[in-house]
């Protein structure tokens, strides 16, 4: 077994441990609300935003976007488990930022390994094979973050299966300071 | 302003007012390592899995499914930001057990308000007017949670993009005992 996953089921042990009454909580989220928000390592939305298990639904992704995969989960949210209150969260300092479709498409037609950056460009560390297929895929990388935050809360509001009565905010999260700022369209 | 949002923002402004030296934590995930799993409320990836600010990409979605966009963010993951090993974690009493295509898409066609679940039936609330969008969306439900993790686990480990380097497991949440299950397939 790798040492990660080792550390990862020895946490769990114990979180298990002292799992007390958290066994008894429902499906739906208690505080009726959904965040959607980047895959990025330094956001915790639990502890940036106030809430412990059981209370939010939290949907994910590279960039924190609005993809049809995210429409999909906050449709599920409001129509089966009754969450009224959508916050999109995108934050400072994001690698989706940092290339285009053309970069990564690029990139991974040489190789699948791991890339650095180099003075604001990525480069292959090595050009072992790699695939077309990246220029199937659209990466809905950021150009500019305040205006991606307001197109993702406006595509969200405009879908034909999102009912008017839910709440859609949009955030900026800062990553130096921790703080949320809120954006509005 | 929403009584919810109010509640973020405090929350929020005590978190970043302890921040400490987390402002300096870099973009690259500590640990290397990324997980994929489902939006429910329930879960609370840093805690279950012992991980904090700066260690993990984490990505959510309806089921912890391996959709489209659960595999572009990945791929980021490993290509631009270098993580090598992933955990696909899906969940006991998932409400994606709970429905079909057919279902969610005949409800959201009369309705797009919250419906019930009444003896494991969904029903509608209201028939105020849906939309027939719904019948377009694969919406990835689950039928049996140990083969979702094993088909899912299989989808990325074959994808064309996804570098036979990186180790991917999948695992079984149980949210009645806060417990992790390895599955093979």
């Amino acid at each position: 077994m790798s040492a990660i996953k080792s550390e990862i089921l020895n946490a769990n042990n114990e979180y298990a441990r002292q799992f007390g009454s958290k066994g008894e909580l429902s499906m739906p989220p208690s505080r009726h609300a959904a965040i959607l928000t980047c895959m990025d390592a330094r956001i915790d939305p639990g502890k940036l935003a106030g809430f412990a298990e059981g209370e939010f639904h939290v949907i994910r992704n590279a960039g924190g976007r609005a993809s049809d995969d995210a429409i999909r989960s906050l449709v599920i949210s409001h129509k089966l488990l009754g969450t009224t209150d959508w916050f999109v969260i995108h934050h400072t300092n994001c690698g989706m930022e940092t290339f285009t479709n053309e970069v990564i498409s690029g990139l991974l037609e040489k190789s699948l390994h791991t890339a650095r950056i180099d003075q604001g460009i990525w480069k292959n560390n090595d050009e072992t094979g790699g695939s077309k297929e990246g220029k199937f895929i659209n990466w809905l990388t950021i150009e500019n973050l305040k205006e991606s935050v307001v197109a993702d809360v406006k595509r969200i509001r405009s879908h034909p299966l999102v009912p008017s009565k839910v709440n859609i905010s949009g955030f900026i999260y800062d990553v130096k300071s921790g703080k949320l700022i809120e954006v509005t369209g």
